[in-house]
């Protein structure tokens, strides 16, 4: 009950205007009158939030509608929620790949780019990588840098509340990494890092393969599995920010590791090479019987990883991601263990974002951050603790 | 957003009205000076809310404290919230045990029992045997039936949203049981049913081993291993109701179950006898070499269902309870497991409340139902969805 407070006057402003901005955001240019009847607030008090808004350069008054004018006398005001007042972007990280899409107030993407990285670059060549995508995307969409509101970022590790990366072993001197901190040297606006596992949970729900469930489960599958929920619409991070890191869970009672799973030879494979991974795939699929063998012991550990959570959490879907190609064949044998051993057995899915799931997330998380501001009322999605 | 609203008179009436029951509840024998203060509110409010509180006889005025009454003129008066103004009930309906707590509307508890009953008595016996250990402590208690405001019910089981057990293995008859309406047969007020382990972690985090932390893990350790969980202390009950319902993990890839892991003999332990397992346990503690490898293998088990939980959640605390006795061993293999395999380890302690736990955590529930109708607004700590 600890934030109750009395009937609050500025609160119940800000509640009426947050009420309208979303009406305007949700409605095709209305008029006064449209607002006055969606949001159910008197008149009055729609014209006062509409030239606070407008003041604020969030509202500009659109066109009247085609046929409007010619009727006889003055057409009726229309508004619209400006998106162009400023921008977002939604960065990925990632051990072989970096990533932005950049979007308006709307969250509409207005371009895109990435640029591949060597697994073994240190953080500053990563991070240099990084500029030089975000200045090329924004370059390119002729948006100027300090038109940003927020940035978004994806990348594994497990990250603390003001972006630290706690705990990442996937990329060089990531762990310990004062993420947030070194990419707000190159903005000025406020950057929100998450886990990789965790943005791509956020994009599937966004405009994914999750966009009609709130309970949601999303496997980023690759040699060491990590894992993003969603619980009631909302992004579970867990008490240190590491829920979901079920890479270890293989580790307990077997000695084996998922390297030595998925090998045709003696040795195991490097964890970090999808492409020797994707090979071992498509050598299954031509029937070759070591391969296939590799597949099948690499399955059953992925079922057991995905058994777990979906045990521990009792998702609606759980959406299976990661590798590009090669996990079609995944989805029978997971749906088949899952109905054995689940007590309520979730819908089984694959990405539908595909390698844009983390920027797509990451950009959502902006989008939140930025609704969030506007709104200033309890509601968003994913909004950080 | 959906549930913005434009500002509504009746909705501030509402909060105002929470906020006074809410600062009435917490202060002692407060004066309308002191509600105006706590509260923020106008005077003329605070007496608003304060006369409609007394008709509907949940607040009454208070007798002048020590040493006013001598003062010069009129002392203030004073007001307090009618905890007798109707009670509540927990109940746990276990293989073993019906229990049943009596609370005012303070939750502070007047009145308990509990009777054994036959892992193999029928739902009917079992209910029968509910109502007369109720009626029992209603009686002892001097409270009328229809003092009841709401009760709370704790039961082994995949519980739905109306009470009805969708899946409960371990009771004869609880499969698809309508146990909820059931009970409101026998109650005149809403009846709210719980997975028991569910609700022993409501009740650890309300005054047992975790009240100071809204991130846990409840494992009611048994041959088959629940679970509950609280997420920013919330109960998760996951999408159909069965997070943590991890008795299953222990199949996928071997074939041993917890029957066989606990037993001395070639024959499997009977999956309900608490009475053998405690003897092996003890068989343990005096240096028996096959109880203790029997131990040993439990334990195992235990620690993977839990790591499995953990690494999916990543609560602050994990809380290991069920039965009474033999328990203690297993926190230290516990501890060290987890350090080993989870990227942030949490805290690991044993129930305080031990079997007194469902029955305490049912009667919490009671009093969220209670308290999100008073206060008719967010905020309650363990909402039903």
């Amino acid at each position: 009950m600890g934030r109750l407070t009395g009937g609050d006057p500025s609160l119940l402003r800000r509640i009426n205007s947050a009420v309208v901005l979303h009406a305007l955001r949700g409605a095709d240019t209305p008029t006064l009158t449209d607002l006055t009847r969606i949001t159910g607030l008197s008149r009055p008090t729609v014209e006062g939030v509409v030239e606070g808004l407008i003041a604020d350069g969030l509202v500009t008054e659109a066109a009247p509608e085609e046929g409007e004018a010619r009727r006889q006398g003055r057409p009726a005001r229309r508004f619209r929620f400006r998106a162009e007042a400023g921008h977002l972007l939604g960065i990925e990280i990632g051990a072989h790949r970096v990533a932005a899409l950049l979007s308006g107030l709307d969250g509409r993407i207005i371009g895109a780019g990435s640029r591949e990285v060597s697994e073994t670059a240190s953080a500053d060549e990563r991070l240099e990588r990084v500029r030089s995508v975000v200045t090329d995307v924004l370059r390119r969409a002729g948006v100027a840098r300090g038109s940003l509101r927020a940035v978004g970022v994806g990348s594994p590790g497990i990250v603390e509340a003001d972006g630290t990366v706690r705990l990442g072993t996937a990329l060089p001197g990531w762990t310990g990494l004062a993420l947030g901190e070194r990419l707000r040297r190159s903005f000025r606006c406020p950057v929100l890092v998450e886990n990789d596992a965790n943005a791509a949970a956020v994009a599937e729900h966004w405009k994914g393969a999750a966009a009609d469930s709130d309970d949601i489960v999303f496997v980023l599958a690759g040699l060491s599995p990590g894992a993003g929920s969603l619980i009631g619409g909302r992004l579970h991070r867990g008490f240190g920010g590491a829920a979901g890191e079920i890479g270890a869970l293989h580790l307990l009672g077997r000695e084996v590791t998922p390297e030595t799973l998925l090998s045709t030879t003696d040795e195991p494979l490097h964890p970090l090479d999808e492409q020797a991974v994707a090979a071992v795939f498509a050598l299954a699929r031509q029937g070759d019987v070591r391969a296939q063998a590799a597949v099948d012991r690499f399955i059953q550990r992925l079922v057991h990883d995905v058994a777990a959570l979906v045990l521990a959490l009792d998702p609606e879907v759980v959406i299976v991601g990661g590798w590009a190609a090669g996990l079609d064949g995944v989805l029978d044998p997971l749906r088949a263990q899952l109905s054995r051993f689940c007590l309520r057995p979730p819908r089984v899915t694959l990405s539908l974002l595909g390698e844009a799931a983390v920027a797509t997330g990451a950009l959502r998380l902006a989008l939140d951050h930025l609704e969030e501001q506007l709104f200033a009322v309890e509601g968003s999605v994913t909004g950080r603790r």
